[in-house]
């Protein structure tokens, strides 16, 4: 008989029990700082029509996209495709029960994605995202920025990481920078130097801004502007920078706002653009010092008009995602996740010496459970030793069932880890 | 500017909020009743190889399967397919990872499955499904049938239907009787009339079986065992039993062992056969009372080889499943699950009379966050009453600060359900 290949799809992860209630206690916590910051759970079908992802995606989203195809179907009679994210259907979803949602609308999207990638290190086809978005109508003030950045530090803290910090700039800022230059017609261009400045080296930077015709002075001030971060004073010193700009002004209630949250790692970071279009105020990254090379674990912005391929009404939003898969992948990897002892991940097992004993095994289990504590009756024929070597594989704590036991109503809890036993009180 | 249709695919679900947030406590409850009973989650990918998921479907089946091509590929290139059920993967997994794993393995799967049914009322064609399994290597002892049964049954309770039937049978002693009967020979063509009887008039389940050939007599006997459900007595009863056989005392082990495990609404039902393979012993269906045309809720049962495609290791097992969206759905439609005070999903609402408090806001906020409850800080700037009304359609209580407030430290904390004031303790 041909025996098949048991290894999961590249590009996907597939965790051992231990492993995996590690990852969903760390997706729970996440949930739950989304849920304690007010935002309300949504889902989106995974499968959505060809018209709705294929509207907003182009270039290499488009190419990324996974179609499905029923068996007896080809891929033209096909109408439908996996999600690649979860801002477009959001998107839809927003339209499509407007009447029935209270704005701003305070959502959270935790959920698994799709994207078509060449199967490589680190790149992830299947994998989890966790993002909240705040979404007004027709309008939405600034101070929700600061919120959805203080909700996802508070987030990130959950994975316990050495130290974080928060990246942020204002893309009106950058827009109001480059036109004093007189660069206008250069803009775009320029954000893409800039949003490359990190990945190559300091002469690279300069030769692309030299070659794109920009003036020597100006070359000068980008740069200076490139590694400028740290407090909204700093960049407030910049010649090239009007305190008494819109773009200014916002970044600077941001960063105030966000002290006033508490959120400590947070600074001004004026090389952070976020690609080319989508973004029009205030955007954010996010790293761990110390491992810059992982890239931004946490990133998002304003946009200003959501809902465009679907409606005329303006749905302004500010959000950000954190990449759950990714971030559990490469922090194992690097051994920044707390392991906890998961390796027993059932609190008590139940041994019963016997098949006579099952009765009083199950009463047993019943009122430990009662309790909250999670149980494993350990039901096999096996010796005795060998039950109890499969209950210290899955339990923190043992109690044996035989008939002294039941007659005098006095049990044990062995605890597997100490190797210690005592009297069980119920 | 064309507007694009904003309608989710037919045969999935998309909730409203408040909605979405009771479907998310159910799947929560339910994981904790699987947890409780020492079941470990496992997730795998959603996309799986064409090789393994194809190996074991046929027929409707692999008609319904999703395949997954990338926009660049024909269906001929692609190798990948959505999973349709937890227990295909599970087999792959069970092979891939068995050093890893501590059998009896107790694993529980709550996840998302695709099937491209035609779309119709009731037919999902993505939805999720919570299945718990017991997987042994070479055996498994008997006494986990009732225990799965037992487990799903404390998970369907936190539906709080009205009323709910769970039907047991065992194929053993189904084949046992057909055996005994000397109709062996057409013993797959009887199951299937057994599998049908329900929807059918009597009529026709009895000319069904005069068709098939069957004797008179046991035309007769068999219309009477598929009419036997109640005790096991009722069953010991019937002189086409025999109350040694392995099958009966398998059926009467698992209603023994039900009972000590305090599962009032278990009862043996020999109409019950689930299908015409892959169940080797112990079969179970559950309905609710009254909604009997719901069908079942709840199946699963015994198997003897899981992973014969993968291995020459036998891997016997026991499982059920629970259809969570369509429970929801149908459940919902009839009126049958508790509402809830869910239309205000956030705890408290903070209203800001102005800008300038903000950070007095944003401090209260946290404290009420840290002792657990959800907060959203209405941010518009919009007229106080306006922010009120905002605050009542998302928030269970209010909290107004203003200058006097944050100078006497005293607030005022508002019963949005009541209209009721009353001092802020914190």
């Amino acid at each position: 008989m041909k025996r098949l290949n048991t290894s999961p799809i590249s590009g996907a992860q597939e965790l051992l029990p231990s492993a995996q209630a590690v990852f969903d206690n760390l997706k729970e916590e996440i949930s739950g700082v989304f849920h304690l910051h007010g935002f309300q759970n949504v889902e989106t079908p995974i499968i959505d029509r060809n018209e709705i992802l294929f509207a907003k995606a182009g270039g290499d989203t488009e190419k990324q996209i996974y179609r499905v195809v029923k068996t007896t179907e080809s891929v033209e009679d096909s109408t439908e495709s996996l999600r690649f994210d979860h801002t477009v259907p959001l998107a839809r979803y927003i339209v499509e029960h407007e009447s029935n949602l209270a704005f701003p609308f305070r959502v959270a999207q935790i959920g698994i994605n799709f994207r078509g990638e060449r199967a490589q290190k680190g790149r992830f086809r299947e994998f989890y995202q966790c993002d909240i978005d705040v979404i007004g109508r027709e309008t939405l003030p600034l101070s929700y920025d600061a919120q959805v950045i203080a909700t996802l530090y508070e987030a990130l803290k959950k994975f316990e990481l050495p130290a974080i910090r928060i990246r942020i700039n204002n893309r009106k800022l950058l827009s109001e920078i480059i036109n004093g230059l007189g660069l206008s017609d250069k803009a775009d261009a320029i954000y893409g130097i800039i949003d490359h400045a990190e990945k190559v080296p300091a002469e690279k930077t300069v030769a692309a801004l030299r070659e794109l015709g920009v003036p020597e002075e100006s070359v000068v001030k980008i740069t200076t502007l490139i590694n400028t971060h740290g407090s909204i004073e700093d960049v407030a010193k910049l010649d090239i920078v009007d305190i008494e700009s819109e773009g200014f002004k916002e970044l600077e209630s941001v960063m105030s706002e966000l002290k006033a949250m508490g959120v400590k790692d947070a600074e001004v970071d004026m090389m952070i653009v976020r690609g080319l279009d989508y973004y029009t105020g205030t955007v954010f990254e996010t790293i761990v010092p110390g491992y810059e090379s992982l890239g931004s674990i946490c990133s998002g912005g304003r946009y200003e008009n959501l809902c465009s391929n679907y409606t005329d009404q303006k749905f302004p939003g500010v959000g950000g995602s954190i990449g759950l898969t990714r971030l559990f992948c490469i922090f194992s990897e690097n051994g920044l996740l707390k392991e906890g002892s998961e390796a027993a991940p059932v609190d008590v097992a139940i041994i019963p010496m016997d098949r006579a004993m099952m009765e009083a095994s199950y009463k047993l289990a019943e009122s430990i459970r009662s309790e909250g504590k999670s149980v494993d009756v350990i039901s096999t024929d096996k010796k005795l030793g060998d039950k109890m070597k499969h209950a210290a594989r899955v339990a923190k704590f043992g109690i044996v069932v035989g008939e002294d036991e039941v007659i005098s109503g006095h049990f044990e809890i062995k605890n597997f880890a100490t190797g210690e036993s005592a009297p069980l009180e119920i």
